[in-house]
């Protein structure tokens, strides 16, 4: 098992990385003080409950937990206000109090619209991750949740820290492949933004990752939540700092929204946006191995590079435009100026961008 | 113009009470820090835009501000996760972004709504609360904001602190008599649990406040503030000191929740509430004046000291028990020990409790 300590200051937390930790909820529960007074609500989904949901609350009830259950669809659509009002339901039916915990047991949707019945029920109650996509080692660290809105997403949320994340890699088993590879995309991320010798590893075990080892997907995850945790501490509520995480989302986003949510996943849209950026790089006088690099690494783990041709620059550019990053043809925009290292520009010309995108097309 | 300061470190935040401030907001608005280069939002509903929502945004718009508007149906029935996802699409609309301010321009409905919505939105923007009943100087300090479920009021929200609040004594004069009176009843209170001059004040001008007098008002309010300022300084989250502004209100929600919203006015419940904890103190041996006092100053503002006989007994006791203030026989109680003083008492006996509900269907 590995361990790490998000710092916040009195809100700090730890997450809990390891194979098999499931069945060991109920002790690292109450050692974070989760108390055995009130009951605990777990919300999960579901492509998840049937794989899980049993063995999490039977691991917590012998440990003496009362625990009540809600299960929402799969998918993305189930970050909603309807969703955070059948949960407050459940709560209530169940009895929950002030002092009770919402589990978030499932990936970033779950975790985001638990999270948020969390921060959101009796004016806010505790809340624990466990998360059960890669994706997710991102989603759960930072403290950021939301439900979406018709006109936009992440729009009504929250700044939530949990009291611990309980990190079950034996969970991923389940996940499917191209989950797998969209939430290694964020792995990715982090080591280009942050740590050029995690990046490194990255490349040599990209194959291991892919095969799900629990070894090496316990350090991949680890050092993953790191550096997010690293930038979370000096940035808890997305100042300044917090924005490099954003590599590969200016684009990344705009994709989904132009491509309509589910031709690209999350991971596969900010990988072409990573491609892009690493252009950009290049456009800007940064070395040329930050493409070559990103370029390969991206495949190795089977991640689209290309940017598929039929989506409309115009309304690419205009998603971006949305996203309000434009200022008199400057957007900014997170650069890579080393493996392992970005800039916040923000002041890039919208016309370098444009070019990108369709020179994204070409991509191969 | 009175002013004074809710004190809680780097979110303490000004309310100005005083006549005419409306035509000010702009002017206000600048010194505490709202930008104009983001558009507000002015959240209203129907009963309180059409005296005053033209007068604040031109008031707003000629001192440079973009203004948008929202509008909810008046009531209680607007604190709902529908109007909030309304709110955010006239947002989103309005093209309101991070740097953003919601200010609510209404009463104690409209300012825990918007106050949620500023909360949530983008996971929180900048609030402001322009309040226009005499309730809402009780719903204005402390930061509590919400929404209601179906299955219970207020049990959605966050603790969201405005920058400033605006308290335009003149949109008083258009509040029906009736809410007048339900807003003194917290005025008494505040009194009641924290201030034996005030009480003898509030006697003294009880004739004054039912009339709208200006002056009267802005000193009855800015005192009212003060007490709820005060306690909520040495208690943000509610752990303990907090409770004691719960005097009257125990027997008081019961009995809203008893009677169906509408029978009894929030203030009007709380007026007999307040006269059943007087009465509790009398058993616990504290001086009898509490309960002369107390029951003189609400009939001085003409508000119900009298439990409706139809509510029945067994249904107020199970509205209580719902509160969670129960264990064993025994109830968490606010009791008056001296004007201007209160207890938390955490083991009032229950069947005291259910004798004073039947002494107050008598009382007169
Ligand atoms: N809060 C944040 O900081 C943050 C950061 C990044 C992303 N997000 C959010 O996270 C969401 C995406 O997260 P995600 O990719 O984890 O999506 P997800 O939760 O929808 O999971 C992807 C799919 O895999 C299924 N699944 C999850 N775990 C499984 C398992 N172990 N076995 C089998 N199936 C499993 C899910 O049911 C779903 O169908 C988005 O809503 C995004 O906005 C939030
Ligand atoms: N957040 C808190 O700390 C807190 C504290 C106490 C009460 N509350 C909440 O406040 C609400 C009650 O507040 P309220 O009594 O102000 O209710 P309200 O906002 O519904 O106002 C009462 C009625 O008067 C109308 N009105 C308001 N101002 C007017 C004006 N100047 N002229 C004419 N009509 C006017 C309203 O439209 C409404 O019909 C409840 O929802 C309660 O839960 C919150
Ligand atoms: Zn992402
Ligand atoms: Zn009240």
């Amino acid at each position: 098992m590995k361990q790490l300590t998000v710092e916040l200051g009195e809100r700090s937390y730890p997450i809990y990385i390891g194979d098999g930790l499931l069945s060991r909820a109920a002790e690292l529960f109450e050692r974070h003080g989760i108390g055995k007074g009130s009951p605990l609500l777990v919300v999960t989904d579901t492509a998840v409950g049937p794989h899980y949901l049993a063995a999490l609350t039977e691991a917590l009830q012998s440990g003496g937990y009362r625990v009540a259950t809600h299960t929402v669809e799969a998918g993305e659509k189930s970050k909603s206000l309807e969703m955070l009002d059948a949960i407050v339901a459940t709560a209530l039916e169940a009895g929950l109090d002030r002092k009770s915990t919402i589990v978030a047991l499932g990936g970033g949707v779950v975790g985001d619209l638990a999270g948020f019945a969390a921060a959101s029920f009796m004016r806010g109650v505790r809340f624990v991750q466990v998360p059960t996509t890669i994706l997710a080692h991102d989603s759960s660290v930072g403290g950021k949740v939301a439900v979406n809105h018709r006109l936009a997403k992440n729009i009504i949320g929250a700044f939530h820290q949990p009291e611990l994340v309980l990190y079950d890699t034996a969970t991923l088993l389940t996940l499917p492949p191209r989950e797998v590879r969209s939430g290694l995309a964020e792995m990715v991320k982090h080591g280009l933004i942050w740590n050029a010798s995690f990046v490194d590893w990255l490349d040599a075990n990209a194959p291991k990752l892919l095969a799900l080892d629990p070894e090496a997907l316990q350090y991949g995850l680890y050092e993953g939540c790191k550096v997010k945790a690293h930038v979370v501490a000096a940035d808890e509520r997305e100042d300044d700092l917090r924005a490099i995480l954003n590599l590969g989302h200016t684009i990344g986003h705009a994709l989904e929204a132009v491509a309509g949510y589910g031709e690209l996943l999350h991971g596969e849209a900010i990988a072409i946006g990573m491609v892009g950026a690493a252009k950009l790089a290049g456009r800007l006088g940064y070395a040329s191995e930050i493409y070559d690099v990103t370029k390969r690494l991206l495949k190795r783990f089977e991640l689209p590079v290309q940017l598929p041709a039929h989506l409309d620059t115009d309304a690419i550019m205009a998603a971006m435009s949305h996203d309000k990053k434009f200022k008199e043809g400057r957007m900014v925009f997170i650069v890579p100026t080393a493996i392992g290292k970005v800039e916040i520009n923000k002041s890039v010309q919208a016309d370098w961008v444009r070019e990108i995108v369709d020179e994204l097309k070409g991509e191969s």
